[in-house]
């Protein structure tokens, strides 16, 4: 059970539908998209997309799938049983499920009698068959069904006896996989283990040899991913979780601490090794378009999980590893860093450039410099994580590689609201090879407007920038204690509709902020028609 | 063992020593000192203060308890062993730690073979005789020891011999208390739980029942509170950790998680029964102290642990709140809360409304008015959950209770960006009781300039607008792929120095977005100065 080399765990990511019930996180059908496309690319075999059942929009991120499916991810459609009282092929809630046209469905059942009675209020005997006929009619519309059993522990705790009966109706209907749900998230890890033991070996008992089980926890005791792990050494094979651990209330299994775990320390096999250094990026991929400030503590992704004190046991870390870490941050996509120390920028800048190409060595002025000029920035509220394009211009000045396309002499952004509209229009003036040129655009907002003026001005002399437009704006204060005099962070993504590249801009003033990341997203653009450079895009 | 009935475990608080390591958090001698009496009043019985030895200022720390001391806690001081080759009376920081004139002392040895010869570069006897001659000595000095074994489950794996061999040194010196210290916080549960369970076992035969055991264990893995009750459960009598789990890299052991679960789900005694409620204030307030913005995903006492979505189980769980729930929120100091979202039903509506003091019954028109409203809203991109006073003044709207306090004729907002320079201004004009008032203001940025604008237009008819200030800013893009003409949803935060609302605005405009905002902010700010209004002003 424990250890088994290479046991496959299969990883199902609710991000999108459980995580997405988050307070603070609403994501939109794009996001939803870009968020599954990174998953699939990380390996992640089950993608639980959405309940079309309960939010009528999530069924059109399944259909945009169809037209353009991920690589290697089963996308699951999420569903309750059908109604009290209803037939399942008459249940509206179940026609949505089955028109999201996916191969896989999860339905999820009451398995705590209290919850049939007081929840649903309905009989102990009806839930039973509402489990079986869902099942066993989803089935016969050729899908292949997971059963997520609600509150199953809990549920097993106060009336064991009908737990497993809910549990063997999905069975008997025919449901692939029976996933232990710790839905309040109340449970401790010895006691998933004991409860999965029981019932897994009490179901072996009787022949059943042949189930597979899985686990969907949260973190309500703040050992949700324990329970995963508890759950898995006896036996189960299925965890459900989020990346980041996003989730209504505490969240759900945090995926990016339960992977490694299970992969690196205890011989499970999660993802393709090969894919498991990606999961650093992805788990800031998904913050950042969940908007939400990514968790310096994280475990195994956060900024701070290598960082190290500077001291004494600096120089040991880097003599012997593992004598101060437990696992090898590269394993994960992260990186060491040694906090109050010019090395340890150092070795952060050396990998960032030699990730675009650029073979800087530790004893190059340059290389000094530009950690000065990164920290100096860094200590203003610029952050480079999400924006690589803004870094590689720095590094490009720094070095003396940057070329000036244009020099702005000023601008101005007026925003007018009167009875019953809103106006907004900027002017912009620059200078392209010592000629003046005065544009003026109107816009949705201050920002549009600008934007569109920019353009305007540029497009003589840079015909191509015609071709970039803004895939993303995101707007972060830095300090939001100091009310509207709060520094502004804007994170600006453009494309050229083959690559994208991201943006940023600082400021106390929001207009300016955005002006610095869209004139540098501009540029940015403009550098990569440079036939001669060859310059790296990912975002 | 495991579930003995109030059996006490002996919580020992790190936060002012291992906590105050971690990045970003930087304590002054008065902050350490205010949260010691805080943590004194929560009851804890051990306060880690600092390591005189490795920062000097530290020793002040405890010289200001010794003038003013703590109720009941105990206050340590932490320290290393002798340094290899000397005395132990001639090492200036065993003479550090005496001065501090605690009690309690807690020294930290190294368990781990390879620590010893790479790390410290002396031999495995020598480590043996610095544990024990300075826990001798110590004692001999009159002060209570606790041997702290560093890397302690890593240790135990490479050379379990050696490990043991540390630990008998400082049992046979004097110890009171040994700990179990999982130093780089890769150890899962299941070993945790093994080791501990080898080692008391072993130390148990030799007769040595009387020994008392801890365990300080770190969130590398996620599991440091489950690795924390794994410990306890094979009789391990004192948890180490810090409140909100601050501490280097991904953290200590979270004493506000590990806390109630060991007291309210596995019945051990860690606190006073009376004073568990304070344990939420008590991490806000660490929190506040650190300059750290509360997590709000924090289990058990975060704002969100008991924020409950959705329509359907909102009724349950006001009617049997252990359905949904798994501990009572009170019994923490926490609180129950419906939180409003786009799959709010009649329930969550009327569950706020009460919040207010507004009794709506669900068959009241006005209930589905309110609720169709806020659907419309909502899919504008509005959204009410961290908005409650933007709900609320909705609610009223609706209710045709909420009175017109001025009318906008207009607004101007300027921003003029030239030769380095970046100038906002912004021109208001409203009437107020049929007076039209017109004012301009400059600021940072074109909001603060508006939201300067608009207090002086209002001041003359509301003085009281001058007590209200913007305490947080926060802009969120609804659609971000849409570039910069998407909506944006501008969220405030307005304090009038005791009580703080939060207000939304949503356009495609992020002035007339954060115009909105501000504006109801103002609004809701004025209505709580009315004497006749009962107005819940929980955020």
């Amino acid at each position: 059970m424990s250890g088994q080399s290479s046991k496959r765990i299969w990883i199902y990511d609710t991000t999108l539908r459980d995580g997405s019930q988050a307070e603070g996180i609403s994501l939109s059908i794009e996001d939803k998209l870009r968020i599954a496309r990174r998953l699939d690319e990380l390996g992640i075999p089950f993608i639980e997309g959405g309940w079309p059942g309960a939010n009528p929009k999530d069924v059109q991120f399944f259909w945009r799938l169809k037209d353009e499916p991920l690589q290697q991810a089963q996308v699951v459609a999420f569903c309750s049983t059908r109604r009290p009282g209803k037939k399942a092929a008459d249940d509206p809630m179940l026609q949505e499920i089955l028109s999201a046209g996916t191969d896989w469905v999860t339905i999820f059942g009451k398995s705590w009698d209290l919850h049939v009675t007081e929840g649903l209020q309905t009989s102990l005997d009806e839930n039973l068959a509402m489990i079986r006929e869902t099942i066993a009619y989803l089935k016969s519309c050729g899908r292949r069904v997971i059963y997520d059993a609600e509150h199953w522990f809990d549920g097993y705790r106060h009336n064991r006896d009908y737990a497993v009966q809910t549990l063997e109706a999905a069975i008997a209907a025919g449901a692939e996989w029976l996933v232990f749900c710790d839905t309040n998230g109340g449970t401790l890890p010895h006691e998933i283990a004991r409860i999965c033991r029981e019932v897994m070996d009490r179901l072996g008992d009787r022949g059943r040899d042949d189930l597979k089980f899985g686990i969907h926890t949260h973190n309500d005791s703040e050992t949700a991913v324990a329970n995963a792990i508890a759950a898995v050494l006896e036996g189960v094979e299925m965890v459900q979780g989020t990346i980041d651990g996003y989730g209504e209330r505490c969240g759900n299994a945090n995926l990016c601490s339960a992977i490694p775990n299970l992969q690196l320390k205890l011989g499970y096999r999660c993802l393709d090794p090969q894919r498991l250094p990606k999961l650093t990026e992805t788990s800031r991929f998904v913050s950042e378009i969940a908007n939400l400030a990514p968790d310096s503590r994280a475990p195994f992704v956060g900024l701070s999980a290598f960082a190290h004190k500077g001291g004494i046991h600096v120089s040991a870390v880097q003599r012997n590893p593992l004598t101060y870490e437990h696992i090898s941050p590269e394993a994960v996509g992260n990186h060491r860093r040694i906090v109050i120390s010019e090395q340890a920028g150092m070795s952060n800048v050396l990998a960032k450039a030699r990730n675009f190409g650029i073979d800087l060595h530790k004893d190059d002025p340059t290389c000094r410099q530009l950690l000065q000029k990164l920290k100096e920035m860094e200590n203003e509220g610029y952050q480079f994580e999400a924006a690589e394009a803004s870094f590689e211009l720095l590094m490009r000045e720094v070095m003396g590689d940057r070329p000036e396309l244009f020099e702005l002499q000023g601008f101005k952004v007026h925003c007018d609201r009167g009875p019953g509209m809103t106006h907004a229009w900027a002017t912009v003036k620059v200078t392209v090879e010592g000629q003046n040129i005065l544009e003026a655009a109107e816009g949705n907002g201050p920002v549009s407007a600008l934007d569109a003026a920019l353009r305007k001005a540029l497009v003589t002399f840079y015909p191509r920038v015609s071709d970039f437009h803004l895939t993303d704006y995101k707007v972060r204060i830095i300090d939001g204690s100091s009310g509207t005099s709060a520094k502004t962070r804007v994170l600006v993504e453009s494309s050229n509709g083959v690559d994208r590249w991201s943006t940023v801009g600082v400021s106390t003033n929001i207009i300016d902020a955005s002006y610095q990341a869209i004139v540098e997203g501009l540029e940015y653009g403009l550098l990569l028609q440079r036939p001669s450079e060859k310059v790296a895009v990912r975002v």
